[in-house]
């Protein structure tokens, strides 16, 4: 947990062309370069692959669990970001769950603003059901934007019928596109990564300003009610530091199984970053703990 | 996690004749009364002593490190309960966590109202630190008005210079005198233990009500910037929920290391009752996990 770290990689972040408010196309691709530095694991294989009609990426982790299944959502303000590009990250927290994967190549604003992107995850989901995955045996988990989807992707399954999985990880979830947190202006001074407008010119593609309250855009003001044991982690340097302390205490409230870790001095999405960070190292052993627990069934 | 588990456990605090907004001197009796039911494990030995001029006990388990040092506030809404009587929860949690534990008798109102409950921690802790304790190998921990006063000290070590220990665990924290939690009229109908009257009139019988927002009476309101990681720990079934998780978030926000676990379904410091409610057992060997790292010192 050294202080070099946390600002080495603050100056990496503040000084990367990412600007996830900009130019959609540009930053796709800077994105995709970002996102492609992080190493896979030599023992992850990756194949192409379809659920329910949407494309996916299929994560396997040498010597995993045959049985479980973590189905994950990346990040990327709703804009940006694929499947492919999310497997650094992604394959890091199946490996250290021993389970495999799949991330999902679910639709982008501004071309296909909400539902889109919901559609895609629930039918996704349904569609690995169909596959003959108990729903006991899944777990969901995204970053960003993405454990935003994953959140309202839960919801949604109530509203469809569909059971939810055995538990949810939420890294740095954005569930309030209204941007009303206290941490919006708050943390802006300390975030090196987001900006509020850029957050904000995001959600006026993903979904039109009248719609940003919806329970299926921020799901923070969805009824949490039924939502399967959580565990969201935030860093303390982030503007969506309060849709992280919110979710929880909401879920809670609701008589979710909620466990939030806040790791102070680390930025959004700072689990991306374990190979550089010892506090990104030690959430993601913390969220593959927990998925290993969640997958393996309730305990006696 | 069995229904049946929480609904016995739901009905015994109902039938319990325990009122904490009664009067004092019976409420006493029966607290202790309740308290000595839990049961001592054989592998600990209890003594009295004195840190800084307060009475306390030691609490000793076979095996522990010899090192670490559990400094354990007692609940009682301020009012009820003594160190003797928290022998069962504390060496349960010391046990767990492998260190032994000194509970502090600190002077409860309505006799002595704030600041003494606060006074005396803050001796007893100068006085484990005098006994030539290094404050990394001491944790804070406390249930109740315990966990309350936990916070509390914490921020008092910081006014009067002392420094922090390692971490803290804070189970059912009362951090807010004012009662202003959601929560408070939210979860009434669902807390089988605790009622708002009850702990508005233990407020008063503390401090006068102008004071209730003070920071050492009400830590939520306080500065909490330079304490150390914090585990906090609910249940949902409990009026006082949102004083944990506002905790957790005014500590996060404040680039304080929080986790903070809320379990479904069960009441204010389920942990007593560890012993017939697995989730008890969980959340009590999960505090012990974290007071084990933090007393370790830090990780590499």
């Amino acid at each position: 947990m050294s202080q070099q770290q946390r600002d080495a990689l603050d100056q990496l972040l503040r000084d990367a062309p990412l600007d996830l408010g900009g130019d959609v196309a540009e930053q796709r691709v800077i994105f995709e370069e970002m996102m492609a530095a992080i190493p896979v694991p030599a023992d992850v294989t990756t194949s192409a692959g379809s659920l329910g009609g949407i494309a996916v990426v299929n994560v396997e982790v040498a010597g995993a669990d045959p049985e479980g299944v973590i189905f994950y959502l990346h990040g990327g303000a709703y804009a940006i970001g694929t499947a492919a590009s999310s497997v650094g990250l992604a394959s890091d927290l199946a490996r250290r769950a021993g389970a495999r994967l799949v991330t999902v190549d679910y639709r982008l604003a501004p071309e296909h603003p909400y539902p889109a992107a919901i559609d895609d995850a629930v039918a996704a989901y349904r569609g690995l059901l169909d596959s003959g995955v108990a729903a006991s045996a899944i777990a969901i988990a995204g970053e960003s934007a993405g454990a935003g989807l994953a959140a309202a992707t839960l919801v949604a399954l109530k509203h469809v019928g569909l059971p939810q999985p055995s538990g949810a990880v939420l890294m740095s979830p954005w569930v309030d596109l209204t941007l009303s947190g206290e941490s919006i202006s708050g943390k802006a001074g300390v975030d090196p990564a987001l900006t509020p407008e850029g957050l904000r010119r995001r959600a006026v593609d993903y979904v039109a300003a009248g719609e940003q309250r919806a329970e299926l855009v921020s799901p923070i003001f969805a009824d949490l009610t039924g939502l399967p044991p959580l565990l969201i982690q935030a860093g303390s340097h982030e503007i969506l530091l309060d849709d992280a302390t919110r979710l929880a205490a909401r879920a809670a409230a609701a008589d979710v199984a909620v466990r939030l870790e806040v790791t102070p001095g680390v930025p959004h999405v700072f689990q991306a970053f374990a190979a550089m960070l010892d506090e990104g190292d030690t959430a993601l052993t913390s969220a593959g703990e927990f998925l290993r627990d969640h997958l393996a069934g309730p305990r006696p």
